[in-house]
């Protein structure tokens, strides 16, 4: 039986501290969020991020755009938000639809403001070693192990899946860290065999329960990034109850790297606050 | 028996292409080198560049500053040389003596001259998936993999080594060709599992000799990035003699990489000044 990690119970402490920090802020933190179109997750995912800042006492702004709009207003709105000076964190939520430039959108925000740290600066200077601003998934992984005491140094650790948001950062991450990293993905030809000798298994993939029992070895960590939606249920990439009786410990879905990432989230709004106010 | 990489024959096919496309432009394209103290190695590695810019056509100049030149005299450098329309590529030599802030003199190189792709714009950009300035040393991994027709898709690559010059960007490139990527360092605790059961191993560490033959797989493809002087004589970090006869291909050293480095840099000098032509 293995320890399932509870990420609402270290996302609720992380926001006690948030809250208490803000507690005494005579101006409150503020964010904005641009979303294009309505599509369900997103909504979803906003909505909740809304609660969660406002349960902290951080100031949310919605910008909602429609599909079609001209990507220049919403270019104009960017600009705006970065000119504001009681904006502190601006995010565009992803998926955008087709059309619109991503890369475009997300450089467009300031480096100051970018609480996904998404920017072209802010990976380089993350890349480069420098303190900034780093994508919160990423820093759900690390501090969920951090707060169970799993050290990642020496560690052979895998992760299933090579996005920008993820995989990449977390590689990074785990680098600096000290473990000893493979990142497979869909171009991986022999995945089991990678699976199965992590010590510290991290899968985000968005394939539904891809990571079975027998892709892990007796004993591993188990963190599962994924969030899928199947038969009207949530469920992650690794098949949770079979891997469960495998690991030492084990992340749930819902209920463990999810309410992380937004925890992360409100600490990366208040480093861009307190930066501003330090000044 | 394995086949033995020549990185000399590669580079000079490459120096021959960068050589004929030179040859009609009106203004030579121009590279500058910001040296600063005296290291044997550096000056060695310098005469080199000037030597093979010479030879196809690039006008190469130096600056070399004495150690304990303050800071900002160099700073000042760099920015006049950004500013000068017939400077096409900067670099700033490494390593630089101690007191100098190196992350600090690397971002004053405008991007769009930076031909080692290493300040924080062009790294984030890298990642980030955009067309832009790559560390040289990692194209020449891949390019002398391409010119032997080796392809990296689906292949465990196990890279040893992560700086921010060799093993990080070139996990990158192995990751957006769809390697399989490891990487190890000095903190893994079990180099030889990884390095046993790579298709392709990279070794870019500066320890001389640390791959022996029991580490290596039979006919893997075992790349060379280290340049080592033992007892007067140059080495790599492989032991070639012995590894040589399990590999079905290998670099030398010297001979392997080296001179691919010095080819990909005549390459990106030539990126940034086709990319200034053709605006």
């Amino acid at each position: 039986m293995s320890v399932i990690i509870d990420g609402k119970e270290v996302s609720a402490k992380v926001q006690e501290n948030v809250k208490a920090e803000i507690k005494n802020c005579m101006i409150r933190p503020s964010v904005a969020v641009i979303q294009v179109g309505d599509n369900p997750a997103s909504n979803s995912y906003i909505s909740n991020k809304e609660k969660v800042c406002g349960a902290v006492g951080i100031y949310f702004r919605l910008y909602k755009f429609d599909d079609g709009t001209p990507e220049l207003t919403i270019i104009n709105k960017i600009k705006e938000l970065n000119n504001d000076e009681y904006v502190n964190g601006i995010m565009v939520q992803l998926p955008l639809p087709p059309q619109y430039n991503e890369k475009r959108l997300l450089n467009t925000i300031s480096n100051a403001k970018d609480v996904d740290g998404l920017t072209d600066i802010n990976t380089g200077r993350f890349i480069n070693g420098k303190k900034t601003l780093i994508p919160c998934t990423a820093l759900a992984v690390m501090r969920v192990l951090e707060e169970y005491g799993i050290d990642v140094a020496g560690k052979d650790v895998v992760i299933v899946g090579r996005s920008r948001l993820v995989g990449r950062p977390l590689a990074t991450l785990m680098l600096n860290n000290n473990a000893t990293v493979t990142t497979c993905h869909s171009a991986t030809t022999n995945l089991k065999e990678h699976t199965k000798r992590a010590d510290i298994l991290v899968v985000a993939t968005g394939v539904p329960k891809l990571i079975t029992e027998d892709m892990v070895k007796d004993g591993a960590v188990v963190i599962d990034v994924g969030i899928n939606r199947v038969d009207g249920k949530l469920c992650g990439d690794v098949d949770f109850a079979k891997v469960e009786k495998k690991a030492s410990y084990i992340t749930p879905v819902p209920g463990g790297i999810g309410p992380m990432t937004v925890a992360m989230l409100l600490e990366n709004i208040l480093l861009c606050y307190n930066a501003k106010n330090s000044k």
